[in-house]
């Protein structure tokens, strides 16, 4: 029987890249999907481009959708990316970088490129732990996304397959997270993380999803491998986050 | 109290004008969505944006979602629009017109867009009878695209409201559906339906679209408006269907 394949939704973060990592070991052929939805930090896709070619996926599509038009999220509008929260508050509340419905956008895609591509399972780098408290991180929005896959599609008509939403990540921590990468070989210096890189696409060290980053490297030990602005000049930008 | 906010998808075709029209008739204010998905008809959208000014909705948004980039349907790559199949075979089985998973990413856009617009109600034109055999059109399908979307949300999160998704036509037949719209005040001239039109616009009268429609107008006794391919030396195209 030949591998069976999966649908992942790549972002070119370090969520996504061990989310794929782990399809990859369970012995999926990867099947990657970016979306390009109008995010201000564009570079995101030149790191998922990275991140699919040293995964040796099998095909990597693009898919373009305007949430521009739609607006409402500091990533997709003209709202402020916030700075400088506090991690502890994190998760208390749903912040403005919040995508009105996007894991449910970005997870309908998946389900038609998997109808398309003859795949039955779909990886999502969501995790409910360490996360920047949105709702569609949560298992039971993810056990319901699966239900409506199985009813949404040919093959849910026909009982030809199953299909079933894969959160490797769901319970663990960032710092979790970073070990199980290391331990399936991901490269993070080729994923991007931030929400307001600099024009030359270093991450700001300073906005949640780098705050969240950089913990979970520091919690595990390791140096992060990518460049912080405004760090250039210390050793790592760990060490300067402590001090 | 002010009327409250729904989200339509309107896609310019009598369906989703006909849901349209119900929805204003039940008191809501119209935000209307409509998506350019590659469809080979974009003369949809010239019929969305004509039905949405003729009913007045308080805003229309156009998002474009590049479904090329995933095809797998007559619409969107470069299979064939089957002509000329008999009606009573529509509906047996799924149709190469299927987008995979379609409704799903369109329900999913309107989520978003009625977060940003303070809506809960969201309008589809699906119906599950005299329809093209999709399985996202089916009523336990929509139950639970509602379902996930109290999930998916920040009022899901905050219980700040509950979200309803609306077919209207669910159960309506396509005939039923000319009369209802007619009784709405519905200018089905304005509307287009035809997966494979003219150059210029004009239905071909022969996909599966355009023959559920004209049966229907036919079963309502009235003219059908629009113009279809080959057919202009006729007084209508009802009348020389059945000759």
């Amino acid at each position: 029987m030949p591998a069976p394949n999966a649908v992942i939704l790549l972002s070119g973060g370090m969520d996504s890249a061990t989310a794929a990592a782990q399809a990859r070991a369970d012995g999926f052929v990867l099947h990657a999907l970016t979306v390009r939805y109008g995010q201000r930090h564009a570079v995101e896709l030149d790191a998922a481009r990275r991140v699919a070619r040293s995964l040796g996926v099998a095909d990597h599509r693009v898919v373009n959708v305007d949430l521009t038009a739609i607006g409402g999220s500091a990533l997709t509008d003209t709202i402020e990316v916030p700075l400088d929260r506090a991690v502890d508050a994190m998760g208390q509340d749903i912040p403005v970088t919040y995508v009105p419905a996007r894991n449910t956008i970005f997870l309908s895609l998946a389900l038609g490129y998997a109808e398309v591509a003859g795949a039955f399972d779909i990886f999502i780098g969501a995790n409910a732990l360490d996360y920047s408290g949105y709702p569609d991180c949560r298992p039971e929005y993810l056990r319901a996304f699966e239900q409506l896959a199985n009813l949404a599609t040919r093959a849910g008509v026909a009982g030809t397959g199953r299909f079933r939403i894969h959160a490797p990540l769901l319970d663990l921590t960032k710092r979790q997270i970073i070990e199980r990468g290391v331990a399936l070989g991901v490269d993070f210096s080729l994923t991007h993380t931030c929400y307001a890189p600099d024009e030359s696409g270093r991450a700001c060290g300073r906005c949640d999803a780098c705050q969240l980053r950089l913990k979970g490297f520091r919690e595990a030990g390791l140096v992060d491998p990518v460049a912080y602005a405004g760090l250039e000049t210390r050793d790592s930008g760990l060490a300067t986050r402590d001090s």
